[in-house]
């Protein structure tokens, strides 16, 4: 693949190029470029939101070219030093390289794992003092910062704004001095970080990196892009049973997006099923993406137990988990079991009849459930767990 | 003097004191407090614009208490990281300890040499490192920031205003952290920066000092606040004659502030002289002035020659300076001679009629001045100089 041709395709699916000179000369240059991603610091868990970016950067691999993910554990170990926030607690320089490790596992299912590198900004941020702050800071403006939508938004509906913040997007910026990065990539929401990073390059001396931005994933939803804390998405490292179940549950309007962002198949032929026939698509769409991230048979698999319970039937094996014998109220039956992450999801999620115990909707959160022996949970359409105690 | 006549007597007189309650208990405490006062590490020269807060710090060290400077040479020495002000010129740690030095001199001739300290804050904040700065911040928002005066009106005109001036006051209030500081005194343009100290002392677990504002002392032009950049000052240094002659030119519908605010003659006698010969008044004004900085004599020698040079006689001991024989365009005579500031000054004091060589007005700034034999130059109607050559 020749510079050109790369150039022609990464401008195909961008949604913008800063600037399209800049990164054609840097292709063109023949030499091996350094593409910077940033990463979060917190436990990572990736979903096909995240795919379209690292897709884009495998790509860029094949073209010769080297990844460098940085962990902002920065800021993560300090945590929140208006002391405002209670959940966002410091995390622990241990915490930090095992996040950074299950995230470089995670990416090396789409990347090459020879030609990605994870680096952690608090080796230079770390070693900045006070004057180095300073020299930073000069190089913008109040106004200029400002400018990024959720600070705008903020300002104008005098919702306060932490004098901390202001400095996180040029820490950031700055992190592509650090690795004197050639290409940045990001979601579009991204664009203001990632521009900041070009303008503080120049002030440092350095050649300004191109930056890419690519379309956000819209979630399951249809309304918000996908991420986790909405709870619209479909993770990487989920199995392949509930990946295939979620993929069948993409919204018709946005099956086309999907398959183009996320997939290898390419239009002509993902255009002609969905027009043929929309649930078939689907069908093709999540055999694709398990067997993408798990492999043909467990997408055979998950393909058997999703036409299993759509026809009504209980999965071959569900999920299990183990817990002490005892009386419990239902909600924290279904919380201590996994199936909800908190007391008071697992209450929610009983009061709006999401949950079956042995095939039996119950809509009683502190029903007393006295167990000793297997049960079944069922939550929504497709998760199923047997519980068991001991 | 006991607690209550301290403090009724600074209740009296400053223009504004947070809280009336801290700084009571703190007087009552009879504790030794500590009061702090900001500097600047540009070269010192205090005039009688200082001389007012001064005044009431040598009142508090009467009172039992001790005086900290803190010279804000931290920033001072890295001049301005924007990198946008060619004017301010990064400071040498040798020219901020001497500029420290002759600040020294300069406020010990209002207050007590062993009760008066003078600390430099790089040795706190060059200490810290990005963490400590992002806590910092973190204990302020924006908006709190942009709300100190100068900022809302910038930013209001959309003039731009560098990140890094935001933590300006920051560092200010961290000063008062560092020092322990118990009571914070300044002019009553400074509330700000002064409040912004006692909040962040809490947040650092400290209790919060009193802070105490006083009237700023309008300059000789009756319109801004005297300083020396608008050239509307008394300087506590300089010699006798020129601090008389300025003295005499106090507009008199100020001279009722001066006297009040910057010497010892109290109210029911200066109002009575004000009065009774408005002319005399300013008479007694400069004669209180110049012996308050320059003893009982000089203040004589000011008055003769303040009369002999209204009078249109030169005055009987000129200052004079030495310099190389030669051929001189006039404006370069009189820069050189420290006359004027500058080349361009001394040009345009010419240009102005403000320049008198042997008793003859000169306008021309390129007249050619073959220079062996003495010349005396006056400039204005008091400042007189005989130059010399060699």
């Amino acid at each position: 693949m020749n510079a050109q041709e790369v150039f022609d395709i990464i401008r195909r699916d961008a949604i913008e190029i800063y600037s399209e000179d800049d990164f054609y000369k840097k292709l063109k240059s023949g030499k091996k470029l350094t593409v910077k991603l940033g990463a979060d610091p917190s436990r990572p868990d990736l979903h096909l939101g995240h795919s379209v970016v690292l897709r884009k950067l495998r790509f860029l691999q094949e073209a010769g070219h080297d990844i460098v993910f940085i962990i902002g554990d920065f800021t993560g170990m300090i945590g929140d030093p208006s002391g405002k926030s209670k959940t966002r607690v410091p995390l622990t320089f241990e915490q930090v390289r095992q996040n950074g490790k299950s995230y470089f596992d995670q990416v090396t299912k789409i990347l090459e794992p020879e030609k990605t590198k994870i680096v952690y900004n608090s080796e230079w941020l770390g070693k900045m003092s006070f004057d180095d702050v300073l020299s930073l800071c000069g190089k913008t403006t109040v106004a200029r910062i400002l400018e990024r939508d959720d600070f705008a938004g903020r300002y104008a509906k005098n919702q306060s704004i932490g004098l901390h913040e202001m400095l996180y997007p040029l820490m950031q910026a700055y992190d592509s001095v650090a690795v004197s990065s050639d290409i940045e990539v990001g979601g579009s929401d991204q664009t203001f970080n990632l521009l900041m990073g070009r303008n503080i390059q120049k002030d440092y001396g350095q050649e300004p990196q191109a930056v890419l931005t690519f379309p956000l994933l819209p979630g399951l939803d249809g309304v918000e892009k996908m991420s986790k804390s909405l709870d619209n998405y479909i993770g990487i490292d989920e199995p392949p049973e509930v990946m295939f179940e979620k993929c069948m549950r993409v919204p018709d309007t946005l099956l086309g997006d999907y398959f183009r962002l996320t997939s290898d198949i390419p239009p002509q032929k993902f255009e002609q099923i969905m027009q043929e026939d929309i649930r078939r698509a689907h069908f093709v769409y999540a055999k694709a993406i398990v067997t993408l991230y798990h492999g043909a048979e467990a997408a055979a698999q998950g393909e058997a137990r999703y036409n299993a319970v759509a026809a009504g039937g209980t999965p071959q094996k569900p999920s299990e988990a183990v817990l002490p014998k005892g009386d419990y109220p239902l909600w924290k039956l279904v919380s201590d079991s996994g199936l909800a992450v908190s007391g008071s999801e697992a209450r929610r999620l009983i009061k709006e009849g999401g949950l079956l115990m042995d095939n039996v909707r119950q809509n009683d959160p502190n029903l007393t459930v006295c167990a000793s022996e297997p049960i079944l949970l069922r939550r929504g359409k497709a998760k199923f767990l047997k519980l068991m105690f001991e």
